[in-house]
């Protein structure tokens, strides 16, 4: 048993007790759920949709309106069997995990990562298996990658456009994983949960798109971050009829169902898929220039390069070694919570996580007392 | 991996796929959920309250009145570090599962019980052992118990009332398993999910109430069954500080925080808990016995004893030995669902499981149907 919260939880648990601290820590949007999806959810509850479970498979109307949003990006999944509703993007990875999983299987991750991978591995009584990326470029280096590949090696975790480092992988760098997934025969589990937030020319590309790789792959995907609905807890997971019949097992044992009000507020989202990103897009956009534009006024204390994808920066802070020290240091004296790179697994020290989800004006004023604080250090 | 579903599960698929069944299967109330509850749920929409996650534990104003009426029973458990909300019963299960099992560690269950028991505690890697109730009267054998108990036994989970026989443990059963559960150091995990469904004299009792087993109790409850409110998939996990500091790790693991929307629902369910559960009592009371006067018509072709709580009855059907076949031969002839009783485990063989929380009007087509099944057979 293990009894530890991540850095990121005692960040915010902390910034709650300070008054007027600002939060850029935890990965979560301001916005609130889009009048349209709220008009949605309405209706479904006045109409009674919403009392009892669903098919463990989640409704068939939302599991139909997924597959044609999926085919519209090349990824084609049979709604009746290729695709499980979730409570988020959790829950489906948790419950991949634990279907896949056998003692000690291996599960490759690259940090810095999302630094649930390495806990949800070990509840699922596997072995994380850390390939850190290169510094700075975040490159995957996949000689190195291939050194690590055993017989017990079951899966490995993708998130492009990553969180921390908001780089997005390669096109052949993802054929390149592909092809050591078919050769030894483990799966892919692709992470899309940022697959809408990019900035640049480099257009995040999922492996679910290349159907060579298709019965080795299994794709996450969350509606929390894209249509600001984490306290929903909606999401699914796609993959082969085989190992989604599988997964739906231990999907039953976890949840028995995704909450059906927030299969109804997904519908939603979905149907107004273009309306509601293009608006949030054109948002995030600004506030990337704006949280960068302040960190390049503090190039004397920490450096970074400008995110791909993803909504985080991720600096790296001069001179510092203990970071998670730093970052209640930070908190504590100028009431701005960010996240101790340590938490995204090795690499990240050092580095700080900073999101640009709040509004503008929180933003700007964690970015001033940032600011401040290194200059008065 | 393991990819069978259980025969509820497919009785219920079939039953969709059959114009004009009727089921009886799946322990689902026919109400919608309370106006009193979708007022208040509507409300927190607007005000938009429900986007974004809550704290893990789940909200304070949740678990504060979660606090205040568990105390009104006589469970003293504070707010801040011995509750956890979840998603639901099966998801509170879990996540002790998860916690407390390692490889190999064993669990007793109680057949005929709950189907889950055995599917969750093997996906927790754990091994369920069955100890079962005496057939018919459904008691439990504390000394056949005994001889279960090995230095592997983490943990033995007690359902009362019991889903599927209706039985109520005595409360000299219930301090004999808390002793041996301080003799032995294995936790009782009290499943009290039918607390509010009793009909009779005999009030259930929850190891809860008493406090010198504290140290080993952990107690699951969901409102889906008392608030009708299963698909919103909320629930809760109480004990000690240290084991729900455990199980809380685990929680963040498999979904993060219990959908917030839901939480709000379920803030409102027990702030009208009084006026909900006695509008819902007196039906249900009425429903048992609309069931139980047609199974009196029936006891050439089945025995049964009325439940004292829960709300199914589990009656045993003359001659039968398969008793899937039973049930979907059932379906097919006479349109009507039920749950073959080897969904329970041990003991269950035999026996099929109807669920009076449907309407009063299918309920008597369903009985009529099966009573005319039985003269036609």
């Amino acid at each position: 048993m293990n009894n530890k919260l991540s850095a990121i939880k005692r960040i915010e648990n902390r910034v709650k007790q300070i008054p007027g601290a600002i939060s850029l820590a935890q990965g979560i949007p301001n916005f609130t759920s889009h009048k349209l999806i709220q008009k949605a959810v309405i209706e479904a509850i006045e109409e009674n949709k919403v009392d009892r479970y669903s098919p463990i498979m989640g409704l068939p109307e939302f599991r139909n309106i997924i597959a044609t949003t999926l085919a519209k990006r090349k990824m084609y999944y049979n709604p009746d069997s290729e695709i499980i509703v979730t409570a988020g993007g959790i829950e489906a990875l948790a419950a991949t995990l634990l279907t896949i999983l056998e003692p000690d299987d291996e599960v490759i991750i690259l940090p810095p990562c999302y630094g649930y991978y390495d806990k949800m591995v070990r509840m699922a009584k596997g072995k994380p298996v850390a390939v850190p990326l290169s510094e700075t470029v975040w490159q995957l280096d996949i000689e190195k990658l291939k050194t690590h590949i055993t017989a017990k090696t079951k899966a490995i975790i993708l998130c492009s456009p990553n969180n921390p480092t908001g780089s997005i992988l390669e096109t052949e760098e993802i054929k390149a994983i592909g092809e050591l997934a078919l050769k030894h025969n483990f799966f892919v589990i692709a992470d899309d949960i940022y697959e809408n937030f990019y900035y640049g020319k480099k257009i995040p590309m999922s492996i679910a798109t290349l159907s060579h790789y298709k019965e080795k792959v299994i794709r996450i995907v969350s509606l929390s971050k894209d249509f600001a609905l984490s306290g929903w807890r909606i999401g699914f997971v796609h993959g082969t009829e085989d190992v989604i019949q599988q997964i739906l097992v231990t999907h039953d044992n976890l949840i028995n169902c995704a909450p059906v009000v927030s299969q109804y507020a997904a519908i939603a989202a979905l149907e107004n898929e273009t309306i509601i990103l293009n608006e949030y897009k054109e948002i995030y956009t600004k506030r990337r220039k704006l949280m960068g534009d302040y960190l390049e006024k503090m190039t004397k204390y920490l450096s970074f390069t400008w995110p791909e994808g993803a909504y985080y920066f991720f600096p790296k802070i001069k001179g510092v070694k203990d970071t998670e020290a730093f970052c209640f240091d930070l908190l504590e004296k100028a009431k701005v919570g960010t996240v101790p790179g340590d938490d995204f697994g090795s690499g990240g020290q050092g580095h700080i996580r900073i999101c640009f989800g709040k509004s503008e004006k929180e933003i700007e004023e964690g970015m001033k007392r940032m600011h401040a604080y290194f200059e008065e250090k």
